[in-house]
């Protein structure tokens, strides 16, 4: 593949000499052994693992801040980890150095029902997080699929299926602690809901892959658990019938939870995979939550809209188990497209474009991929105009990675050529280095300033984003 | 004011050398009589004017970059200027220095309906902007009272009455072009919804109150008009009741528009000012946006929340005459408070707690202004636990400035050991300088760090947030 993930120079000298001082520090909780390494170099991505020259798992933040010390007065690189399954490379090590396990650092700190939110360590993953706020009526919304570690969902902007209606990490973090390049950890921000006082620094290290510091608390906002959830699909003769369905769901304010695309070749996939019988044809999936009377009610106008836009009635239901059968079938799309080649490698691809051009972007995408005889199914976020292009490769062929890299630029270049952006919600890391610059411009100088500013000696996660 | 509006060290040598050269480039868009700049340092604050040197009247982004330009070559501050609705004193010239006045650079640039999105120019005012909307079925939702230009709304983070429902500028914010210290334009973001590619750039110039760059133009999110729109009133027999009833609202996920707390002071000056006749009780107006089936059950709701809360029956109406005269009693709570007393002199402070602490933070404060005779009416952006107390003192009196100043101190050291922020949306500028430190301790030191990296001569807005 195309992405930039050249092996850095290594500070030898330094990662000599902090491997001993880790060891002394951390005792058992400071592995080197090659199994655990090559664990925390392994994500789901197609670029090849570069593995760190040690982990220490991380118990608290205290852990966290002698680490960071220790780094900065050796200046060896620290890579964060969560959960490792981000899609561009981000927990790579390219120039060696330390990776921090956040995993067993995953404590619910705190509660507020009233204020509808809660502070969390980086460690705990949605999953778990939601289940342990099951009692309290609230929920953690942002949904990218796999279960993610939230430190990991915050360092990479993450968002998902009901972004849509929610919005991504960016809206729903509220305040973060952190441990600076200089080993002392601030707070970004209070708990009120909205503040004016100074820059934004939460949202400068959401997104920040971790190139700024080490997180280690997130306080997010919750939602109340809807009293319904109701979900259904429903079929379009085009690909920009369905996209005028969405477009208009969002222009006239119905606030759907979900509304996710997939082509005929993802429906395939999904029916085979996940024994649906779905029509080979454009489909939306929905989900609507809400009291039953605002269910009923946004499924009667979505059902109006479906209807003006050509599509097939609009099928739904409030049956938990009917619904989760389809939405594991949604959840398990990258899984079902897989399947339809199960020798091949996989790069799963993301970029995103004003709404309006979304039936365009993917058009063009599916005669592209039609044109080089690719087996890629696509499934987008289409309420976020975000869409995935799962695309099957042969890695061990020259010839298939260089076609499956041209189609790659091509796709980038094509969201851009719309005023779109190269990755809605998976982050730059190592793979999309390389589109920053076309998609940015001067921005990026501006991005560079801010890391020297924060991180002047590079000390973390280098290698990403720039 | 305790605020820290102390002159700073003018560059004398710079400021004589830019003089003749921006009236060489500009002739009569350049002016240097007292009038002209006096009305510059004028804004709607307590603070004392502190005049520029110079204004320079925009009406393109190339006069934007040919000011920077000189300004950076001869170190000469630059402060940006709207409308002059400021409230901390932003617009204010401690260094001396050249005012640029944005209002004339004032063009839609482009609107997209099916993105629901538009690109303006900073000058123009939200009323202008959707003035300019209207044929195309969609608004600009943020509304912070005044008459505002969407650069300057940006600049300050604002947010305002219907914040609850649409978030602040932070969130309605797609990109900004910005001219940087360097005298370049960048972009910060496109066009599409969402992005993880980098840094969040546009965030960080949202609420910079113009110490980062100056904005040349903004890419807002736009709503559709909604069908109706039912607005009503209704009256608790104290504040914790009323502010229940505003948190049950939100953890039902009612899409309530706008939810916004008077206190019996503030009844009373509406009633006598806008000639209502309101019980002079703690008091929520509402408006609900949506169809009218969505109006009506989302009205039905919350008056069962009303009921349980033991509040008056929740009257409302989609008559847009009797609803209209509710809400400009609302927006001219301001006068109305000043009315109480025209020949006293007042300070509109703002500060913002989570929800749970609104009741608490805001009966202390009722408490506070009791124990000590002031005239202080206050009014909330309740939803988000945002409120304002317009403080009415003697100005020329010694000891009433003092007795205003122990004032603000308590109520901010109040917000803030709630975990609350100084300001939920007026921003630091001047006034709030001295509880930026005690809000966010080592943070602020990286917002210092983030400033000399991006403008390393301090020709962006100094004295302001720091």
């Amino acid at each position: 593949m195309r992405a930039d993930a050249r092996p850095g120079p290594r500070n030898e000298a330094g990662i000599s000499a902090i491997l001993p001082e880790l060891a002394a520090r951390f005792g058992g909780r400071f592995q080197t052994g090659e199994a655990v390494r090559a664990h925390h170099a392994h994500t789901t991505t197609y670029l090849p693992a570069q593995m760190p020259d040690g982990v220490v798992f991380i118990e608290t933040r205290e852990d966290v801040v002698d680490v960071v010390r220790l780094a900065a007065l050796h200046r060896v690189p620290l890579i964060p980890f969560g959960t490792g399954s981000s899609l561009e490379g981000q927990v790579n090590a390219p120039h060696g150095g330390i990776s921090l396990d956040l995993s067993g650092m995953n404590r619910l700190l705190a509660v507020n029902p009233g204020d509808l939110d809660c502070t969390v360590e980086p460690g705990i993953t949605r999953e778990a997080l939601n289940m342990a706020l099951r009692d309290t009526g609230l929920f953690f919304p942002i949904d990218p699929g796999a279960n993610a570690s939230i430190g990991g969902m915050t360092a990479t902007r993450a968002s998902g299926t009901n972004a849509v209606r929610y919005g991504t990490m960016k809206d729903n973090v509220l305040a973060l602690s952190v441990v600076t390049a200089k080993g002392e950890e601030i707070r970004t921000a209070r708990r009120a809901k909205k503040s004016s006082a100074g820059y934004d620094m939460t949202r400068l290290f959401v997104g920040a892959e971790g190139t700024l510091g080490i997180i280690t608390s997130i306080t997010l906002r919750l939602q109340g658990i809807p009293e319904v959830i109701a979900g259904g699909t429903c079929h379009f003769p085009d690909m920009e019938s369905a996209c005028n369905a969405v477009i208009m769901t969002i222009q006239l304010g119905i606030p759907v939870a979900r509304i996710e695309l997939l082509d005929p070749m993802q429906v395939r996939a999904c029916n085979a995979y996940s024994g649906l019988s779905q029509r080979e044809a454009p489909t939306l999936f929905l989900e609507f939550h809400g009291s039953r009377a605002s269910v009923d009610l946004q499924s009667a106008e979505f059902s109006a809209i479906v209807a003006e836009c050509g599509g097939s009635p609009f099928e739904w239901t409030v049956d938990a188990a009917e619904r989760a059968r389809l939405w594991k079938a949604r959840h398990n799309a990258y899984f079902a497209a897989r399947a339809l080649a199960p020798h091949l490698d996989a790069v799963s691809t993301d970029v995103c474009v004003p709404i309006s051009r979304l039936a365009e972007c993917v058009g063009e995408t599916q005669a592209d991929i039609a044109a080089h005889g690719f087996l890629a199914p696509i499934v987008g976020h289409a309420g976020d105009g975000n869409f995935h292009v799962l695309l099957l490769f042969d890695g061990k062929s020259a010839a298939d990675v260089e076609r499956a890299e041209a189609f790659l630029q091509r796709l980038n270049d094509r969201a851009l050529a719309m005023d779109g952006t190269c990755t809605g919600e998976h982050g730059i890391g190592q793979g999309k280095k390389s589109f920053l610059g076309a998609e940015l411009g001067g921005t990026v100088d501006l991005m560079r300033q801010v890391k020297q500013a924060l991180d002047p000696n590079g000390i973390f996660n280098p290698g990403k984003i720039f």
